[in-house]
């Protein structure tokens, strides 16, 4: 394996066992359209493959009946759709298909260039027969016609004159990926898609499909040419109604390259009133430009690279003295950038645009997790993802309805829509701290970019359902102390338990915040008419506040820690040390009732909420807490190192934050969860980023302003990375002589260092190394 | 409606109304049938009937699919089946079918005699066109021949004569009832049933069926015999392979009966190697007994009713001064008798064998609630009733595995065969207390008993694994209390709670009177042998004495009563008095979490611990408990009121024990619920047995020996009651005047009365009255 800066090279051996990983880590996506790295032709049937096309928020409704029906259980869910493969091309060369399981395969390498948005593919084989190809295809998800996906699908005959046949295909007929044994996979793999036309028009093929319940229709169209040969015949054909063949024959001689370029475009009903004919449209217009530029790709290609190259300006983040992790990381960003969605009020799935895995819902991790390396690098895309929980605000209301709630919107712990798709609810809807995700993410969004316009138009409205709830959920007890029961914290190995530590910091810091908006704003009109919309009076507000003054945070004296409930610490301690490596995750190997009973953690718990919260602690209970938890975590979670090395680096264990964080960026790269080949875990990636910003960069953006307090951990000889501020561009450079803030763009900056505070111009670059 | 002694008689409209209540109060038990009272002529489709016929123990497996799955959660289970239905059977009168919604329907009567034991029915209906017959139908399960159900079907012309014809059917191809709106009904109804043959043999309809999983063939025969015509032509048709018909042609003239005797047999091959031929024998047995006697069934009717005479002799329980108590008392103690498994190693089922709510399982309540019954009137039953558990004390095993437990047995929260069916496992498999109620019931059975035999063989193995499973589950917290933690009570509005009293109280006593039947018994050769087989050794003794010992039963200071669990007391008060009354029972309008989250109880828990465990509280705190939970206690569940009552005895709130004795005493016949319509509520039956016996009755068995200290409530004039103790029938009589305690068979009694002691012989009777 060879790596560049921000090239991926893979050798690979044609096996089942690395297959449905590089299908993930070879995928491309652009945030309306994912594709997995499927092979285009194919594997034998015995091969696990999850061959996937995807558009955001494309679902449909399916049930999910429950074991025992109980008042207002969710009984159906959404599932994201696998939608019609264009990527599928069979080659034949003198009368044989190309299978790399078949004739001798004499190399066979993957790359992700992430300057130039492409993934490709380098085949030498030989034929049964004899006959020699090199194959080279590239394939890209267009970052700026995000309706867009192109194959160039090249093949050189390196020792032979003879036929050469392309099948290339556009199927309707999908089914999504199911895997029984693993409950974090869809079970059951039926047909939700009705094909209503598979048909060739001109010099395109056109596929329309819809779904039965969700009523989504969704086109996809192609079309392909053929450079470097005149004399090809290609036909179209669609015979089973399903799908559609454009067969391509002709003749290649020895050292002569025929290029296949084939465009897949993409349409659904939920951005177009006619999806056939948008993707028609957008078709037509990528052909245009292809015809227009006169060679090839390479128009599109450029625009692909200066948009990424954009991207790595306002974000990039440079490692030195660990090439791995570098790598590691850059990928990690570009995944990211790849799976945000362009339009507003979509968000990122779980594993984003790149595998089925937890069927494409969003959970609380995008907004904790994924948001804040939006927030820091590209405010509009953070916007577009804040926006999706204000247009589903209602459904939240909706939900916290059928909880029980007489006010205040309740987020659904995993969604496409916005409608509750959890369908065990100790360990699902019981989570309400999804809804401290989101408050704080608004709160972050605005510390960090000065948006008042969001505030006024979307956060306050979101703030005050989520403070209503809280009201709503918690009660005083005897002690007069605000207390919220049955709740369920991040660590899903306890669920509904009473004064989860998280949840009651998390809760606190949204109603206090929601007070706080409500005063900076008070005199502007569109809180004035919102107040009067939502019937807020001065009463409950006032109520809200008390009750976040009051809210109880668990700390045991004894220990010295804050426990992550009340009852938490009387349970007895998992034996980690001797549970053998195989029944890792204990999810999988173990009842949920009896991991309740014990003390053991998936992922961090109160160790985020010391994070996140660090007025709610002091810095010693932070540290016998962080002591604490570190020996009873399996981190089965993939949200978890990354936590456990950002607070490392607040605590000043260097070390363990050092050790943490590669765990965290290397986790799907390297695979090291064993669970990568269903997509990436995009919340890790998130949070990656921020255990290297936030933890290593000492970037803290808070009531106020900003601070900067790097460290450089000891395996690296240096770093820097770029993100925003307020409008401003700012670049901190760390190696061991010196730590430099710069300014790259923006209006004169402030921000502390320690406790000193320093003042920067524009293009003016500060060392701040005491 | 006028009801003697032991004769319910209603006079019943005919409406959708009232019917499956109906099907439900005039059904017929013998503890292997079960017939639904529904109408042998059906009932129009508008009309909701759940028309059945069960067999004890004959279930099919079928899916619970999980809407996520996790680790070892439950994805089948077993479902009663409705099995063929015998009981049709179509009348044509002059070419008109009988049906009371056509024509006049003169009277319609419907009579429960239970001290002959069998339900009638009288209508007399005048048809469409003017003819008007008598109809007298008595249905009979019968009490000493198991495998035997008959009808006696009469119809005399009143005013015509003509043309009479009955299409009696046997009929294989049946299915389940489902209402997918209710919780407590199974949602979904295909056919369970393949049918192998339904045909006619001789003067006989055989039909035989099976189950697809669970592999359970089931048999049933038919014959009838017409009494009061001779010249009556009969027919067999079998044309469509699921069903048989037998016609029955002939004339009637103006006064005259005819009569038809359908006699119906069942088996299956969980009792037999040949269910078919099986069946046919016992249909041939009784065919002869019905010829040698020459009178039609008398001879049947006459065994049925010696051994109901003999069930009241040994356990009747008069009231004086209120009659509709009395009879519903009857009708309880009835429908459990005929309820009972006569087979060991089967249980009695939540809803006996009078439907198919909750699809026949066996939960907590037979042992805790209806086990007593049998204790203190037929120790055979009980006993059959007991080896349930024995016989399943392996698949406990299993389950206690499935939970994570390393050692010890956990039964199951609802089954049939002994696996686990409880698809939703918080308010399920999470009611650890499960075990307490076998443990508790063993002991009960043991102290009136004195059955050592029983204890050696069975009993002493259970009671160790059941304490295993306690120790194994619980732990020492930090202050060196025995804590169990994530377990679900009795109340099931709090699911996952910790140290919940009642199963801490449970828990320890299980784990007391297994130490202490080692001891009894300890130099016995079974139970030196049992501890070599299960390597109980005397360290797990000492320590299972330990965690007894230092069990931590929560007690607040404040309120002096023990709370429910750990956290009950933090969590606010349901405003049950603003709670508009078409929101009961909660369950049904509330999601459980919200249920969760407030202090509202479905029935008694820590009430029903008290009253079991009185050593553990002192009189104070159990009557501010009393009084607590008495306020914030819905009693959705039919478990609860008789518990209120018995405890409101002991602590002498008279008063409340008679108002609660009279809602549990006449729960089904009053239909109290809503909801006897599925069946009735055996364990509630149970429960105002024990809320007479124990309540009103003062009866105490315990370690030193009898007590009896009754008290007469206000409304009544007095009462009596029968019991059995070891050995001994006892009975008690009670009126304003005195306290007659009569020993009526057996051994020389003592007993005490308040501080006095007592000893009476043989036939001696002794007013107690102080």
């Amino acid at each position: 394996m060879h790596n560049s800066n921000r090239v991926i090279i893979r050798d690979e051996n044609y096996d089942n066992k690395t297959l449905r990983l590089n299908e993930t880590l070879f995928s491309n996506a652009n945030g309306y359209i994912g594709v997995r790295g499927t092979l285009e032709e194919g594997v034998p049937a015995d091969f696990s493959t999850m061959r996937g096309m995807y558009l955001a928020g494309v679902y449909e409704i399916i049930p999910m009946k429950q074991a025992e029906s109980l008042c207002n259980l969710i009984e159906k869910k959404q599932t994201m759709l696998n939608v019609a493969d264009t990527q599928s091309i069979d080659l034949y060369v003198c009368g044989e298909r190309f299978d790399m399981g078949t004739g001798e395969l004499i190399s066979n390498q993957r790359i992700l260039d992430m300057d130039n948005g492409f993934t490709s593919r380098k085949v030498i084989w030989k034929s049964p027969l004899g006959n020699t190809i090199k194959i080279e295809t590239k394939r890209m998800t267009h970052l700026g016609i995000p309706q867009l996906f192109t194959i160039e699908y090249s093949v050189t005959s390196m020792d032979f004159d003879g036929e050469i046949v392309f099948d290339s295909w556009h199927i309707a007929d999908v089914k999504n990926y199911s895997d029984p044994t693993d409950p974090r996979l869809a079970a059951e793999s039926p047909s939700y898609l009705t094909v209503n036309c598979a048909e060739a028009i001109d010099n395109s093929t056109l596929c329309v499909s819809s779904t039965g319940v969700s009523d989504i229709s969704i086109a996809s169209a192609t079309s392909g040419i053929l450079l470097g040969e005149d004399d090809f015949i290609d036909v179209y054909d669609n015979t089973d109604d399903r799908r559609v063949c454009t067969y391509y024959k002709g003749h290649i001689s020895e050292g002569q390259e025929i290029r296949l370029v084939k465009f897949s475009t993409f349409s659904d009903s939920q951005i177009s009133d006619d999806p056939g004919k948008d993707a028609l449209a957008v078709l037509q217009d990528a052909l245009e430009e292809v015809k227009a530029d006169g060679s090839g790709l390479s128009h599109l290609y450029d625009k692909q690279t200066k948009i990424l190259k954009e991207f790595w300006d306002q974000s990039a983040l440079k490692i030195m003295g660990d090439d791995d992790l570098d790598l590691a990381m850059s990928f990690n960003m570009y995944q990211m950038f790849c799976s945000a969605p362009r339009i507003p009020g979509y968000s990122i799935a779980a594993k984003g645009l790149t595998g089925e895995g937890y069927e494409g819902h969003y959970f609380w991790d995008t907004e904790m997790y994924a948001l804040p390396f939006f927030t820091l690098t590209d405010t509009k895309l953070a916007k577009n993802i804040l926006h999706f929980r204000y247009k589903t605000l209602q459904k939240a209301r909706e939900n916290a309805g059928l909880l029980g709630h007489k006010k205040g919107a309740l987020y659904p712990w995993r969604t496409i829509t916005g409608e509750e798709c959890s369908g065990y609810f100790p360990s699902g809807t019981a989570a309400y701290h999804i809804n401290g995700a989101v408050s704080y993410a608004i709160v972050q969004y605005y510390l960090a970019t000065g948006d008042k316009n969001f505030i006024l138009k979307e956060g306050a409205e979101i703030m005050i359902e989520i403070a209503r709830l809280w009201l709503d959920t918690g009660n005083y007890d005897r002690k007069g102390r605000f207390v919220i029961n049955e709740v369920t914290g991040p660590d899903e190995y306890t669920c509904m338990v009473d004064n989860n530590f998280y949840t009651n910091c998390a809760a606190a810091h949204g109603m206090k915040w929601m007070v706080k908006f409500l005063q900076i704003f008070a005199n502007t009109p569109e809180i004035i008419s919102l107040k009067q919309r939502l019937k807020l009076t001065d009463k409950e507000i006032s109520e809200i506040t008390e009750a976040a003054d009051k809210m109880y945070l668990p700390y045991d004296e004894e220990l010295g820690i804050n426990p992550q409930d009340d009852s938490f610490l009387q349970k007895p301690v998992w034996d980690l040390e001797n549970t053998p490596r195989e029944e890792f995750p204990l999810l999988l190997h173990y009842h949920p009732l009896h991991l309740y009973r014990y003390q053991v953690c998936k992922q961090a718990d109160t160790v985020l909420a010391h994070f996140l919260f660090p007025e709610d602690a002091d810095k010693q209970t932070m540290e016998k807490s962080f002591r604490y938890y570190e020996k009873i975590t399996t981190h089965d979670s993939s949200l978890s190192t990354c936590v456990f090395s950002m607070q490392a680096s607040r605590l000043g264990l260097y070390d363990e934050a050092a050790a943490y964080f590669g765990d965290s960026a290397k986790l799907d790269l390297m695979n090291l969860h064993g669970n990568s080949s269903d997509g990436v875990h995009t919340a890790n990636m998130g949070g990656s980023y921020m255990a290297f910003i936030y933890g290593f960069g000492g970037i803290r953006i808070g009531e106020d302003g900003l601070s900067v307090n790097p460290f450089l951990p000891g395996m690296l000889s240096g770093y820097s990375f770029k993100f925003k501020y307020h409008g401003r561009l700012i670049e901190v450079s760390v190696s061991e002589k010196e730590i430099l803030v710069e300014l790259l763009s923006g209006d004169e900056l402030e921000f502390s260092h320690g406790e000193k505070r320093y003042k920067i111009t524009g293009g003016e670059k500060c060392n701040i190394k005491q």
